[in-house]
């Protein structure tokens, strides 16, 4: 049974997520249903990460075994041929070892998040961006985002539901950037908590509005309740970006 | 009478094109609809560029006449408020001279075609680009750009039905970049015959695919027929970016 992973951009208005669910179509099922109608049997699909309904993905890893071996290029445009008219693509697939587990083998994912901060609501990239109409000080963002830099327990920055069984996480890298009329927040971290950069994105849209200093948002960290920190910025300005994995786990 | 200058944004999918006509919605015929439901009475829209059906813009500009003064920011604010829900907002608002013509006044305009190059097809960009899936050689296509740029008769690069009188224009600007999966395309004239910019794009790519060579665009253009040129590519990844202005007609 080879196995393969694949790269995946999706767009999250059209899915109600990543995972597949009973209320609508997942980018999981849409996955599923198109390796189906191609090969004519059931096929599980594991992702890299459970993106939320709304959330956007450039660079979603999954990987799925097969009964027989496929070209890959005939793998890619035979998926994408059933996929049609679902909002996702596969931009790439690989054989890989059998080793290979999308979520348990990746080493980091990359999120960024989209702020349009601009006065007027956003028509071009509307629904990829989070419209924020005041003036946003990227410096003293930046300065707040330093303060969640490295291992803590981010339990104020998830969700109340959220099932992880620790609240320990590693920030590598939160990066704020103004890129003409938007400011991207760039994450990385090995792995995160439920809703963990949506909630950095609203805790640090209060801090450039002037409303909180980095040291609220210090102390929001260590008060370790979600109630502390800022609001759960809505999911139209996250989008995975990429996933990390060890070369060896590459064919 | 004050005269005001508008900077639009607008997604060409809403529109049957900027000029007012009868089978659909205009962006002319939304602005002016809001500005007559904000002022009670008729305010004729006059638009630097008349863009087609399905062309963007992310700096349209504008001018019309108000019978009495308006504080700018009210201005833009009413305007988006009654614009909602068309897929269009004004950027910016200014008072200008009563000699400044949004049309006439312009002394350069700046579009960029945007090429989707990879081997599947757009889904966080849909609409917003061309896709190709056959790799573009851009260095071929910056060479043939290179002997579009000038002062020509365009006859071969314009719509059989383009209605300007002479087909004599001077194009400042043909760049070829590279950036991440697309090509971009920008140019710079004072003024473009109708379809210039998208048969510039569908020309290009034929040099792009190795196709054509950069003496065949050199050959079309001395030929001065259209059936010379390569097709029209479509609006999807044309963008109305910019509009110039002498510094003068500022107030």
């Amino acid at each position: 049974m080879p196995r393969y992973r694949i790269t995946i951009e999706y767009h999250g208005d059209g899915f109600v997520g990543w995972q597949r669910q009973a209320n609508g179509l997942s980018v999981q099922e849409a996955l599923e249903t198109a390796l189906e109608r191609m090969t004519g049997g059931y096929t599980r699909v594991q992702g890299a990460g459970r993106t939320d309904a709304g959330v956007h993905a450039a660079g979603q890893v999954a990987h799925f075994d097969l009964p027989k071996p496929w070209s890959l290029s005939a793998l890619r445009d035979g998926v994408n041929f059933h996929l049609k008219p679902a909002r996702a693509v596969v931009l790439a697939v690989a054989e890989v070892p059998p080793g290979f587990n999308a979520r348990f083998s990746a080493t980091g994912r990359r999120y960024r998040y989209r702020i349009l901060n601009r006065r007027t609501r956003p028509v071009l990239e509307a629904g990829l961006v989070w419209f924020i109409g005041k003036p946003l000080d990227e410096g003293a963002m930046q300065a707040a985002a330093d303060r969640l830099i490295g291992r803590h327990d981010f339990t104020s920055f998830r969700a109340l539901h959220c099932q992880a069984k620790s609240p320990v996480k590693t920030l590598e890298r939160l990066d704020v950037a103004r890129v003409g009329e938007e400011i991207h927040l760039d994450v990385r971290a090995r792995s995160f908590l439920h809703n963990q950069v949506r909630i950095f994105a609203g805790t640090l849209a209060r801090v450039g509005e002037g409303a909180w200093t980095p040291d609220d948002v210090a102390n929001a960290l260590a008060a370790k309740d979600r109630a502390t920190a800022g609001p759960t910025a809505p999911p139209d300005g996250l989008c995975l970006m990429t996933v990390d994995y060890p070369a060896e786990l590459e064919l």
